[in-house]
């Protein structure tokens, strides 16, 4: 092949890598999404994904159907292989031990601590390695695993719903529901790709939410998880005013109670309690939250919470998505706020963020916006 | 041809008609925008449209140009021949006399004293008329002119310019500018287009604003219209709060001062006095104010305004149509709310609307929202 038939062929086998991976969305955590593709010429010989924590990686299934096929062929991989062992053997050895020719690699790992090494071991075995092939589309798969490993600490969507004019209740707080059903079963799937849903003790004393994957309001259109990992849920409760019968309870999925002191034990087994520092407030520093967190190995965070949280969270710089999804209706001055937060000195100082998605979810509006970076 | 066909040709045909319409949709108000077209077998012979009131038609145009091609031809027009002498001739009566064999008419005269007339003039001299072609599409073209003549009061729109969280400035009112350059751009556009700009003596105060069609922000890529005519003024002065050296005196543009009661003779000769009812709250009484304003032939109101004015227009269901420009910063729960109005008693009572279009305007994002009607 000419270089250029290569390169298109490279990216076509790498797209189809891509959609390998994001089978794993759901399910791989604390796993990043990984997929694998073999060929031989310009034939498929063998295809893997990786499904779920503590089970093969993608190479692994792929270099199993390719079978000694995979002599001389050619591996295109979404994440550079590992090189050490963790619940698996190395991917990197089973590739050379397998025969493999060469491997497309679309990102390294992200861990600055082995980032390269298993480049470095297959090219070392005398395999041509090329990296970077549809590496934004790879990096974009896995923006938990990335921050953890570069930022140490999770990627965090705020997820809002508001009226029309930006209110998220009646003055009272009555609330449901702004948005409507097809919304909230878009909700559903977001929640399932989170490895965490946090929320504030105020949300669970005013709406005693459940605050998990809801199978009934799973959107038809799209298969379910399989497995469906609940994700933690965690409840910022500086004032220890979560009680043992909140609803949050009732589903055996663990719960967190993140608190700045300890509380009285709490009855439910899968309960447990985060001590974090406080911050200037009292209340919880949500900075060494997050660095907790990624400490134990929550990747995506996923935000559903008051307005005062949201605006804390904001001001933080803490937010790395937000999700908006607005209703038609008008409630007026006298409605809620979504965001509570210090008023900027000026509108120039006010955070800024940038929509890269708009459309259109049943009869509401969902806007997706990312901070905006200064140019 | 089969009739298939020839309904593919009216299509295409109307189709053009609407388009040359189009262009006058800024210079013939009081008017109606109006385009024609006339074709023989399958050939246009000539085209038209209406520029201005008091000049030719848009059939006067293409008669003209048609000559004697206009025996036996078709004639495709956006909107029902007037029958009645106006400030022209009736465009049904030249039809006839050209000697004109069928005319397609998109949709009747919306003036219920007239409506139907032109098309029995026509059909009593025994041309075959066929009514309905496009005929929504005809609607959406004028619906300030259709608003006038069927609900007597102009069509409204609320233009809106918010923070991500639906704030219009920070607490203490500094509000320039939350929107960029190009939703700026983009409103003048829509000014031109109206009749009349419609705000209160509230934003007079705080913002002295000129509310001209400003012509060195008219989006390069689009044409000025020509000529440029400017929208009436028309400020809501219940307190005779406005005074002779505001800035929107600076243009020779008509400026409508509406107040309950007579205020103090002005010195600039385009500033005129109504004098509406007032309601139970001693304020202006909007509905009044909008029959008013169609008597006196304003077709499209284009509101920029205030939270209290805007709330008012809401709840009284007089905005036909929002138009809402956000930017990307988020002000929190200090700034202030986009619209004042009485608190719904509930949430299933709130006023509610249906986004029909959203899309990025500059870094901007712009929604329009119509009144949701009850299905």
């Amino acid at each position: 092949m000419t270089n250029l038939l290569e390169q298109q062929f490279d990216h076509i086998m790498m797209h189809r890598a891509l959609k390998l991976a994001r089978r794993g969305l759901m399910t791989t955590r604390p796993n990043p999404a990984v997929g694998c593709v073999i060929t031989g010429g310009e034939e498929v010989i063998a295809e893997g994904w990786h499904h779920q924590a503590g089970e093969a990686h993608a190479e692994a299934h792929a270099l199993r159907l390719a079978g000694t096929k995979a002599k001389g062929a050619t591996a295109y991989v979404t994440l550079e292989p590992c090189s050490h062992i963790g619940r698996t053997p190395p991917c990197a050895d089973a590739l050379i031990e397998a025969g493999i020719a060469r491997v497309v690699v679309a990102m390294r790992d992200p861990n600055p601590r082995v980032s390269g090494n298993g480049i470095k071991r297959l090219e070392e075995a005398g395999i041509r390695v090329d990296v970077g092939t549809l590496q934004s589309a790879a990096e974009s798969l896995n923006p938990g695993f990335i921050s953890r490993m570069t930022r140490q600490r999770p990627w965090l969507t705020l997820k809002m719903a508001t009226s029309l004019d930006g209110k998220t209740s009646l003055a009272d707080g009555r609330s449901q529901w702004i948005t409507s059903a097809e919304s909230r079963s878009d909700v559903q799937t977001y929640r399932a790709q989170a490895d965490a849903i946090l929320t504030g003790a105020a949300t669970v004393l005013a709406d005693n939410p459940k605050l998990t994957v809801r199978v009934n309001q799973w959107p038809a259109s799209r298969p379910l998880p399989e497995p469906l990992k609940q994700p933690v849920r965690i409840i910022i409760d500086s004032q220890h005013r979560v009680n043992d019968d909140a609803r949050v309870f009732e589903s055996p999925a663990p719960v967190w109670l993140v608190r700045t002191t300890p509380g009285k034990e709490t009855r439910h087994p899968h309960c447990h309690e985060l001590i974090i520092e406080a911050d200037r407030d009292g209340k919880v520093c949500l900075k060494a939250l997050m660095i907790e967190l990624a400490k134990r190995e929550i990747n995506q965070v996923w935000t559903e919470c008051g307005a005062s949280l949201a605006g804390a969270i904001i001001e933080q710089q803490l937010c790395d998505r937000m999700m908006i999804y607005s209703s038609g209706q008008i409630l007026g001055h006298h409605g809620r706020s979504v965001i509570d937060m210090s008023e900027p000195l000026e509108l120039a100082s006010a955070p800024r963020f940038k929509v890269i998605d708009r459309r259109q979810v049943g009869p509401d509006q969902r806007l997706v916006a990312v901070p905006q970076t200064q140019d």
